[in-house]
């Protein structure tokens, strides 16, 4: 008997890895699996690059069934978008695939079409296309949105660029999005994700998607390098604290690594609602563990 | 209390154009939803345009639990093919999303991946990203492509440019996809496509994935002109009659609206494996309706 023979003892990310094993890569692609978007060129635009992105939202894991369905609409765009403004872009099309149980009621249906327009309306989005499909009964409703972004060739950042020396940075606050349901009508940080990549000279980005604790290693690992990080300094929502900034998850703010610099002052001016705060640095030696679970004991 | 309140109580073209009302649509949208693909214009390329397509196929609808997996990694890649091919386009880059329930066997999402890269591999498409979720228990499974494709400005075909006069053709053969299996292993009529679009001088275009009863009335209405179909003409498949060939669905092959032409004797030397068939005719007068049920009288 093989030792691992079900999902559920393999990890999202081995079992992506095992997909990429042997799929046809051309020359066409900048950025394949394994960063917050795909990033493909296009022989004739020299100065723009495109973005592509899939993500989905699954009832009882991502919303609850008595979740209103606008908010599920929201959040199943806004998580896309939100992967664009990791790496420094702006969505342009999306597609919207809706699979639902026969019994789903009208009602619910129309109050996520809603949620769907307000996001893709708030963020310049258009939705191209799509489909509805009926699931089987006992199946759990999904929400898919796959997105077709927009950056500059020159300037798009990736999980990978990072530099020792970098000051690590995040914006907002971080903890609590589930309890507060956050994760439900977080605003996408574009405009501040386009500047980011525009004038502090960051080397690497992305969103925080599943907590400090798992995305930070990411970034530095993609990077090469390593990290320091002052949990003092740890932006906590209220009622959070460090705990549950590096672990719950779904912050959906952008953690990004670059050098000292002016922009500082002037992405504060420029943004004077949003939270920055320096929370470390990339630094040469291997990476220091975050832990795996929650409630451990952290060392720097 | 309303007279339709519940998803089964409302076509999936209804549910979509419910999705489409308030939705912004801008310039750069030359097809939006209701076509095999959504067409996107690239400002700065003049000469292509591109194509948007997502398209699931779930456990228990498109495929069965003992379905072998490669063909339904095959399948699942080979549908939204299939609609670039509709347009007279082909792939480029595909974003895989594969939700499934913890309790499947590694094995089987091996088999998955397999169908996958041989259906990617074989048509020049490239998997640059994707994700892998897990489903709650009692789920079924889904996986989703979500695909862009790219086309010839000039030559792209849709549903509505056909021309009174036209003639309708299709490729292959009609009726018994799900009895022979073929569903799982068809090979979406790429070259065919292109070819059609470039040389035949035809006028719109479609994939036969729900039956010519449903399909052919697509077409005609999208294309303002009714239409005449000669039953005896029709292509059927081993084991197959008249109904089934109307009304079985998912062919997979290519309905066309052409006018007369040397094309046709271009074709068959080009593609001397595959049938060529005209069926009718598109015409002034309103459609003749091909009947909603099965097995009912047509007439003509």
């Amino acid at each position: 008997m093989q030792l691992e023979s079900q999902l559920n003892e393999l990890g999202e990310e081995r079992l992506v890895a095992r997909l990429l094993v042997g799929l046809p890569i051309d020359d066409s692609v900048l950025v394949g699996a394994g960063d917050d978007c795909a990033v493909v060129a296009h022989p004739e635009k020299e100065d723009l690059v495109q973005l592509l992105k899939t993500d989905s939202v699954i009832e009882g894991v991502h919303y609850l069934s008595e979740t209103d369905s606008l908010r599920v609409g929201w959040k199943a765009v806004a998580r896309v978008i939100s992967d664009f403004a990791a790496m420094g872009g702006r969505p342009t099309s999306l597609l919207v695939t809706i699979a639902l149980r026969q019994e789903i009621a009208l009602k619910w249906v129309d109050g996520l079409y809603e949620g769907i327009r307000k996001c893709t309306s708030r963020y310049g989005a258009t939705v191209v296309g799509g489909e509805t499909v009926s699931l089987p009964e006992g199946s759990a409703n999904l929400v898919s949105i796959a997105g077709v972004g927009v950056v500059s060739r020159a300037q798009y950042l990736t999980r990978g660029g990072g530099e020792v020396g970098d000051h690590l940075w995040v914006t907002g606050k971080l903890g609590g999005s589930f309890v507060s349901e956050r994760h439900l009508d977080f605003e996408p940080r574009v405009e501040e994700g386009q500047w980011i990549a525009h004038e502090a000279g960051a080397n690497a980005m992305m969103d925080l998607s599943d907590g400090l604790r798992r995305d930070l290693p990411r970034l530095a690992d993609a990077s090469g390098c390593g990290f320091e990080i002052d949990f003092s300094a740890l932006p906590c929502h209220e009622g959070c604290g460090v705990q549950e900034a590096l672990g719950d998850g779904e912050d959906m703010e952008l953690l990004f690594a670059a050098p000292s610099g002016d922009w500082v002052s002037r992405f504060r001016k420029a943004f004077p609602q949003v939270l920055l705060t320096r929370i470390g640095s990339l630094v040469a030696e291997e990476r220091t563990e975050l832990g795996e679970g929650g409630w451990q004991h952290f060392q720097v």
